[in-house]
């Protein structure tokens, strides 16, 4: 017999936990997906679309017997969470979490779970979307997509194995890396994109008069800013969480964009070519998969 | 009968002029097109790829009885062309233009040809891509995109009505603006994210371990990043082209990176929260023709 679990506790069911629970029972893989979240409303609305099967509760009857727990929330709400689990999780429980950032994850979880260290497998889902909630979950979230384990050095095996098999499972090839690297990797490739975009909308959105400007943007403006129609609430928190990462990044960009302000005040053309030359080659090679 | 062109010549048969052909054959309004350019080999391939008829040269034989000619190089190289052409050029001809910079272009036209002021009317056709070159074109690049024209206060009604019509035989819709206001507005949605794309690619291309990044770069970095594979010259010389109006918008976003920073900083939750949202809901308001 291959991979099985038995109850599924899906903490936030958005789009990356109502995602999770599909890929999961699409897969086979799912006994029973129970839901838990702060609105009654999204709870009702997954249990419509058949992401959960029953609405649960931080309680020891929801938790107490669960193979796996996800917690699929904004950042900022876990350390809560994990205080409103920990009397009632039980010690065979495989947890592991849906969360952008890994650092404070792993800090919440040694501050408020510290009976559970070796059950607690942090995790990052690459799969995120300018959609969310309960209604853009969808099975395939996570298909052919990457999710980086940041596996404690007091994760037993049996655990670490839970969590890799259930996110194989959804389709995803499953990495590892330390959280500290994690946060430095994801500051410069996802967080500072995603404020750079924020900041050029909201940077337009304030002209008098918008409309002319926002008339004439095309596909580049439309592909630059998608990431900026992405879930505040979630981002405001990824940016608190690894603040200190996404400022190295942000200062090391915005010496980057002197040295081209520079450039353009001295009419450097060939500055501005080295630049946006190099740029280009890099990011062909990338999408042509020969750099990654 | 509807509209009709006898002779036109393409200066520059990469994807704007050789899409500008294509479109106008296919309209069936184009009697000959014959392409001019600096290199044989590209002029090789539009003959191949059917994009022109034949090839010619910046003389009289080329240009004197022409309906239309379209200069589609990239806009530093529009200066020189100018000198070249204007012996040559007939009085019944209108001369176009792709620039995405129209202030420069005004000021060379003004320079250059001072005797076709009457019959030059300037464009900017809002189809750009990141793939270039003659084997990147097509019949329908500009079908339900916007032109804009900046028409010179000495154009006569014909000269702007045949430029008019001919983007419109491309599916094109033709807006009219001011040269410096479509410069500003073009500094702001379209210069400035290319300047901001390039500058983050060439940032982490520059890092030792640059293919851990890499690696680990998802779809909001896929599109955030697109247009830092265009092309590097065109840009060069839209910056410098443009450089007074992008400026002034690299500085106000500099300052809106400061703001953000700052609230990073303090860890104001609520200002970058604020800041996201009302990004967002004016992106998703867009994106949805809400906004323009």
């Amino acid at each position: 017999m291959g991979f099985r679990l038995g109850k599924i506790v899906i903490v936030g069911v958005g789009l990356i936990g109502g995602s999770f629970a599909l890929a999961l029972k699409k897969a086979g893989v799912a006994g029973e997906v129970v839901g838990v979240g702060r609105s009654q409303a999204t709870l009702d609305e997954a249990l419509r679309l058949g992401l959960i099967d029953r609405v649960g509760a931080c309680d020891a009857a929801t938790l107490k017997d669960a193979d796996l727990v996800l917690l699929a929330t904004p950042v900022g709400q876990m350390p809560a969470l994990m205080q409103a689990m920990a009397p009632h999780l039980g010690p065979q429980t495989a947890v592991t979490d849906g969360g952008s950032t890994k650092g404070d994850v792993v800090a919440a979880v040694r501050q408020y779970l510290p009976k559970h260290l070796s059950h607690f497998v942090p995790a990052h889902p690459i799969a995120g979307a300018e959609n969310s909630g309960a209604a853009a979950a969808k099975a395939d979230l996570y298909v052919e997509r990457k999710v980086v384990l940041t596996p404690l050095p007091e994760n037993v095996p049996e655990a670490v194995e839970r969590v890799r098999a259930a996110w194989a499972a959804c389709g995803a090839t499953v990495h590892e890396m330390a959280p500290a690297r994690h946060d430095r990797v994801f500051a410069a490739v996802s967080h500072l994109p995603h404020l750079l975009s924020f900041a050029l909308v909201h940077d337009l959105a304030r002209r008098e008069n918008r409309e002319e400007f926002f008339r004439f943007a095309a596909s580049g403006f439309r592909d630059f800013t998608r990431i900026a129609a992405s879930h505040p609430e979630m981002w405001r928190d990824i940016c608190i969480a690894n603040k200190a990462a996404l400022l190295g990044e942000l200062e090391q960009y915005q010496r980057q964009l002197d040295e081209l302000r520079q450039a353009l005040i001295q009419g450097d053309a060939a500055a501005l070519e080295a630049v946006f030359d190099e740029a280009r080659t890099v990011r062909r090679a990338w999408a042509e998969g020969k750099l990654s």
